[in-house]
């Protein structure tokens, strides 16, 4: 561990609440939080260990407070660390991180404290980041994954890559040396069964990023159907059961056109197309371009009809034109309270088999306004999302990790097919150690960039 | 102590931030932190230790956490407490409550920490008061009367002055005993001179309050003037330089109206009576009508003139129209900048004979956009502020403090009117009594209702 220079920061939120903590790390951190502080010395006492005491700031007491103590490298950044909980105040938090600096400290940028604790081997790269998945996570199945990568989940896949990549890679470099004897040490077939496998986990990986990204994004719903299709109520229904859930979670945002949910666990971000409608008004008309970007953008599709408002031929036609590969279209029929005489279910039928296997994967019959006849919509949801999920599988949610995997990819394919055209190891090796480099960088067992450092780690809050 | 259930609550505020701390507090918090964390037993580690471990969540890893344990009465409640120190998400700060709540926590009350700690013996009341007005200071001279407090600033001298009361009421009755042999224990003369004591302390910190008062919530300054006088100008220079000082400073709220400003540790709230203009608009007149009271309740008035734009009888009239008890007005000769062949010094030396010591206690001259003129406005305004606090003098901020100091002081003139008209002992000491019932009040020495108690703690935030 490199000597460091001591960092302070507010480790908590601002705003409203009981108390707020105040963290230094560094070489400096428990000297200079024992100039600060009245109370036993800090300096004496041991790791892990809590002291009551007061922060003085001239003849003044500025806070009583608890001053906790790591001793390194028992702490988050194999540094120093002193922790101080303070009362909450705006002036306290202020005056308190002036005090460190006038004893010495300076301020922590974004991520710093992570960045200290990927640097010094507390974690690695891919550890660090999840640090800033895991306080990000809204909901269960987000958390889950970003627990699991903070807890080393794809890390060991990665080394076992990166590992088998360069011993194939020293292979074909000791051929190299002894290429005038003509000596064949890697076995050739097993060298392609190997890229071969490294390529399917690779695109599997890839093929997570999909899954995990709306894991962590959320899923976007469209809902569509004529004005009186029940849009609006189907919306209230499914909120009003979760709503008392979600509500006790803070930092859900929302805008007029999108409501957000969790079901099982899983975030959905409704898009109320109803506010898709044609407009003169030049602003409104920007707002309805952002919402068919929107629509354009779902994951999911749901289409909402009735055999009282809708044809046979008006769906079909609708539901082709909305068709894409990727999209997942469920058919709603809705209005099942109201009598019909068989035709809903006739209409029903004539759709399953028009559009179900091609068009669309489902056909759910139910009453908007009767929360037990939507329960059945949530299931196709979640099964959907979950669906694209593998058991056992790590999931990549990190943009960063999905280039690194798809140039990793890139160089695998690029060896393949050179063996295939008899290119030699000399030629063959370079390319190899790429793919290795990039698998690397997932979890910065390569020395990265400082610019890389300085753009993973600076979208983290300060205090992190 | 009596035995108590465990409460739990997040003590850090919601919203971006590293580190997010859950607290429990009761006889079985310790027993319960230890059920939901993997790592050492909790139940068996000393007091003032922190403990790195996980959090389960059925068969998941909820968190990796930080315990620290504090066991009863060494802790802020005097009850035993654990901290649980998370990754700052929603979901895991739900969930880990919601762990708490399952192993038999129940979600604390506002304030219901602080609540614990005055009726375990932490504090007494007006220390516990404190707490909340500790949190919410933001700024120096509000912080440091609330610390002050907190420390027990005043409690002393409230138990004092309730001592003095009890034992000379004591003495009164004594001598309704032995009435019939017509002995007399208390000196009248000396009696007497202990009320007026008591009486003159009393009238100081009703007195403080307004100090106090104007400290804690910022003092109110009213800009007056023509449209033209440079209202606005001196109010950007005003905030230009200290700008930097307090942005740095969250929860400050400005509407359009107020400007706040901090200047030598004081808050100044700035009324622009730009916003004063006659109106017909409905809503906008509301809009003028508020801020019409609120420079009716300001404490400050800047009137600024000019030698160009004002007469000598115009400023008179409008100074004398403005002009009230306890309201302290500046007169403020803007554009010194501008050539007037000495009119305005003219002018200024005319105001202060006519004007000064009794309508206006100030006249400055400035050049409102130039800072350096604006220097003395400064100390103006900070030094008539500073001017109401008596030095070493305990200073009263909370509103109920005033109002049972208010009523010990009308039970005291009472009992000094029934002396003085010759009423007997036995008239007098329910009267005592009562003076010192309220004194009691304030530190909580009596016992109080549970609605004040309620009314007083449901004030704090969640957690404290």
């Amino acid at each position: 561990m490199a000597s460091s220079d001591t960092i302070v920061a507010l480790a908590t939120p601002n705003g409203t609440g009981a108390i707020a903590v105040i963290r230094l790390s560094g070489d400096d951190a428990i000297a200079i939080a024992a100039r600060m502080f009245r109370g036993k010395d800090l300096n004496e006492v041991p790791s892990h260990t809590v002291h009551f005491g007061t922060i003085r700031d001239g003849s003044q007491i500025l806070d009583e407070v608890l001053a906790t103590v790591f001793v390194a490298p028992h702490s988050y950044t194999r540094e120093n660390v002193v922790e101080f909980s303070v009362h909450n105040s705006p002036y306290i938090v202020s005056r308190l991180l002036q005090l460190a600096i006038d004893q010495g400290a300076r301020s922590a940028d974004p991520g710093e404290f992570t960045r200290r604790a990927f640097l010094n081997g507390g974690m690695d790269l891919s550890q660090a980041e999840a640090v800033a998945d895991v306080i990000a996570a809204e909901n269960k199945a987000s958390h889950e994954i970003a627990m699991s990568q903070l807890r080393g989940g794809i890390s060991s896949a990665m080394r076992d890559m990166r590992e088998q990549l360069i011993n194939f890679t020293a292979l074909l470099e000791l051929e190299l040396d002894f290429s005038e004897e003509d000596v064949e040490f890697a076995d050739r077939s097993e060298f392609l069964q190997l890229l071969a496998n490294l390529k399917q986990h690779i695109t599997r990986l890839i093929r997570s990023f999909e899954y995990g990204n709306a894991i962590k994004n959320g899923v976007p719903v469209a809902i569509v159907g004529k004005p009186n299709a029940g849009k609006s109520t189907l919306l209230n229904t499914l909120l009003e059961e979760e709503r008392a859930i979600v509500s006790d979670i803070a930092g859900t945002t929302r805008d007029t056109i999108e409501e957000t949910m969790t079901i099982d666990g899983i975030t959905f971000r409704f898009i109320d197309t109803a506010g898709l409608r044609e407009t003169s008004d030049q602003i409104e008309a920007i707002g309805v371009a952002r919402a068919r970007e929107k629509v354009r953008a779902a994951k999911i599709l749901l289409f909402l009809y009735d055999a009282q408002d809708n044809t046979f031929e008006e769906i079909v036609q609708q539901v082709r034109d909305l068709h894409r590969d990727e999209l997942i279209v469920v058919l709603v029929r809705n209005k099942s309270d109201l009598p019909d005489k068989g035709l809903g279910s006739t209409l029903d039928d004539a759709l399953r088999r028009e559009l179900l296997g091609s068009c669309a994967s489902d056909l759910v019959v139910i009453s908007a306004k009767d929360p037990a006849t939507v329960q059945p919509l949530k299931s196709v949801l979640v099964n959907h999302i979950r669906g694209l999920a593998v058991a056992d599988q790590q999931i990549i949610t990190n943009l960063r990790h999905l280039e690194a995997l798809k140039r990793a990819g890139e160089a695998i394919d690029n060896v393949t097919s050179g063996f295939e055209q008899g290119f030699s190891g000399d030629l063959l090796a370079p390319r190899l150690r790429e793919a290795a480099r990039h698998i690397g960088s997932i979890t910065g067992e390569i020395d990265l960039d400082r610019d890389i450092l300085g753009t993973i780690f600076g979208r983290f809050c300060i205090g992190k």
